[in-house]
């Protein structure tokens, strides 16, 4: 419980407005994108300025509560999900572009811009900012840089972390700290920056954040190859890195995702492919042209059926929509979507595609894969029910030996959702000692009283252990009990 | 002084001829390629084996003496030179490339390979390792990737850190940790990897280093352009971002660099020429040719006298040579050689390079300036003679001024050298207090007893402010009782 005194606290550095407390808002923020996990705040706070959450942290010291920093909630690992005694604290609102420097190809934001705004706004004056998490449209830059996200230009262009050349942050103790700026080049001293991308709200809450961009490639063309098994989609990413092309993007589909997807899009898919290979090349317009040409012909080498060159942006924007409704195609056939992001080495791509599918049948579920072919960042999808609990066991099941075989062979657990709550065991279990003792010790050396973001990445045992998350069902109990507000909730 | 019982142990763990104590050996590791810092070493230690990596560092810590890791000692800001009671850990013979993976397109290394080796190893395979540093041909991958080195194509292709996958490394406390791997896309846990990156050799030794390589680009031209001023050449920096166009190289030289390198090459160089800028644009060829005939243009827009397309690869190589010829060309004017690397963003370049010429000027001392134009890196190198204390102090004047104006323009005191000992007195008066903080406890948190490379980037005081470099005259002292070695060196 956060004590009286701290609440009374809270409104004071934020005003009573700036608290939430109702039920409804508390269930509203018990939850993010991530499935099966979910647990009620105690408050949900709305900040205004960088001094109210230096004051927050150190009130959240002082009084030994947790602080849950929150964008979208589109996160796909828990990273946002309440933990104990905890106020979320909702960063949407600080949505503005502070800076666009077209000198040195710069933007200065707030955490609360929403990527897909921000990529349609820099595209309108001739530069391009390639990080492209698949929940571009709805997720925020904050939350990208909190998770370090990933998406689908990752093979050429890299990912959220090689985009970020400062920020302002405010640390655990709450301190305020400026670091980067808009040097391409600077190695003055540790390279603290990076280890704050990626920590999942855990280390630093960002205020300010400083993107570098790039010149807009001047054209993109888009083909779409389809085959009757994952092995020709997989000779075809060997292939197209052997003739040294580098795509903008090399995504996947296979059988059960189209199926999916053009029940759900329509777009008169062949339905007994095997898989579906989207590639999109861009850059200066005779370049495009050469590595389009060179792919098609790549792709019929490697067993395509057929391959869809679009003609123009509007027949490209339909094809990529194959890919990018893939999540949403899947999440229509059962109640409940598992969208994971077991990663490998490219060159393990069908062992890997191949073991999923063996798994699913194996355990008796449904596993929907699509993703990142040329990154190696699959998507394994699972479709269930949680109400059914014996088949969400069989999920879970399933999903652990996923994991472990993407760590077999030298992948990792997490591509580009994070570790967040969704896969701590895995982490603690998969890895090094050393790496997950020192991964321990950055925490308590930042947050010696984990009052930021606790239990997320790494067990900060024994203070947050009891900050597990709660079943739904226990949300629903509250939901239950909402017309009587005078009962205590937890 | 390193005690004998430790100086015993160290024998029994790396075998008599592996430590090296002659007075020889100790002068000739008593300096690194920083001018003016130097230090003796009490003993030198040549590794076989990572198990024996591990033994010294848990012995380093019983017995309170420090470790200075080296590869081929061409640093510049004294991150090599031996701090007091140390130990010189030579890892150049480390010299294997253990893998190349055409698939994933990944190399594992020894720290001890040249990079221009390296460069040319898999560039004979088809494939790009695109981090470029001046000391190529001679500084080896673990010291590029312990400072995080840069180049001359950190504009298009970024720096070291952007082609570290992971590595081995032998933490200060002796455990052996192994992190990364050859996924493209890795976000399970903090990302500490990065952290390790350019930690100039006071966080962990590198014993295997996974590298990520590209597909090496088909075609690339050379380009030199020839300006009355400065401001012309800084103007076409600009237009050639404007124009969308990244190149490979975006180099520059100052009058005086001119003049000197022209002295050095006859390459027939106009030596009343303001300023050169040097392109390299590399890609599909028809983008190359596209872009190069675009950055003709633009150059002749911008006020270049004269435009020279290198025709061939040879022509290519001896228009490159002007500017790679650079250091060496300034370094035979004077005794003494300063080269640093102040950075600014891009659009500062002219204020930045300006004020350096007015600086000079000022402190009546010569620097000529060359650098990275595209990615702001410039190299105000300082001609003067330790042996002229006088001039020496303008000169370590006039550079605390150009590091101060640097850090006003929004830019950083090292863009690619590191701080070591040279600049972090920079370091601990021009930046955050936070960051500092915070930075301080990084290396609290890894290496609590200050053994791995002591008072590099920040002072460990009061332990480790004896570590201080001693000055060259020591060093000369020392070598003049060479003849009577039964006297005790230090």
């Amino acid at each position: 419980m956060i004590s009286d005194t701290a609440k009374k606290k809270l409104r004071e550095i934020f005003g009573k407005v700036s608290i939430l407390d109702s039920t409804e808002d508390r269930i509203a923020y018990s939850y993010d994108g991530t499935p099966l996990l979910s647990s009620l705040p105690e408050l949900i706070a709305i900040p205004a300025s960088v001094d109210q959450l230096s004051q927050l942290m150190k009130l959240a010291n002082e009084e030994k509560f947790s602080i849950v920093p929150r964008g979208s909630g589109s996160g796909l690992s828990g990273g946002s999900i309440p933990s104990e005694n905890s106020v979320v604290l909702l960063m949407n609102r600080w949505d503005k572009v502070i800076e666009l420097d077209k000198n040195n190809l710069t933007a200065w934001v707030e955490p609360g811009v929403i990527t897909g705004k921000f990529q349609s706004f820099v595209e309108s004056q001739g530069l391009f900012y390639p990080p492209d998490p698949g929940s571009s449209q709805i997720c925020t830059l904050g939350g990208n840089v909190a998770e370090n996200a990933g998406g689908l230009r990752g093979l050429k262009y890299g990912v959220t972390k090689n985009y970020v050349l400062g920020f302002e942050v405010v640390l655990p103790n709450g301190d305020v700290m400026r670091i980067g700026g808009k040097n391409m080049k600077d190695v003055a001293g540790y390279n603290l920056k990076d280890v704050l991308i990626g920590s999942e709200g855990t280390l630093g809450i960002f205020t300010k954040i400083l993107l570098k961009l790039i010149p807009l490639p001047k054209a993109s063309k888009t083909l779409l190859a389809f085959y009757d098994s994952i092995a020709g989609a997989a000779e075809t990413v060997s292939a197209i890195t052997a003739a040294r092309i580098s795509p903008a993007m090399l995504e996947f589909l296979d059988n059960p995702t189209i199926r999916a997807v053009e029940d759900f899009t329509h777009l008169g898919l062949d339905t007994n492919t095997g898989a579906i290979l989207l590639v999109e090349v861009d850059g200066p317009r005779s370049a495009v042209e050469e590595d389009s040409a060179a792919i098609e012909a790549i792709c019929r080498k490697s067993g395509a059926k057929s391959v869809r060159v679009a003609r123009d942006e509007a027949e490209s924007t339909k094809l990529k929509a194959a890919r990018k409704s893939a999540f949403t195609a899947l999440a229509r056939i059962r109640p409940t979507t598992i969208l994971e992001d077991a990663t490998v080495p490219r060159s393990e791509l069908t062992t890997m595609v191949n073991f999923i599918n063996g798994t699913a049948k194996k355990h008796d579920i449904q596993i929907g894969t699509f993703g990142h072919a040329g990154d190696g960042n699959l998507h394994p999808t699972g479709l269930t029910d949680e109400r059914d609990k014996a088949e969400i066991k069989r999920t879970e099941d399933a999903f652990e030996e996923i994991f472990r075989k993407a760590v077999d062979l030298g992948g990792t657990i997490t591509g580009e959702h994070g570790v967040g709550l969704a896969k701590r065991k895995f982490l603690e279990s998969l890895y090094d000692t050393p790496f997950i003792k020192l991964m321990r010790t950055t925490k308590e050396m930042l947050d010696p009283n984990f009052v930021l973001n606790p239990g997320k990445i790494i067990s900060v045992s024994p203070r947050c252990e009891g900050a597990l998350p709660k079943s739904r069902e226990q949300i629903e109990r509250i939901t239950a009990k909402m017309d009587n507000p005078s009962e205590a909730y937890f």
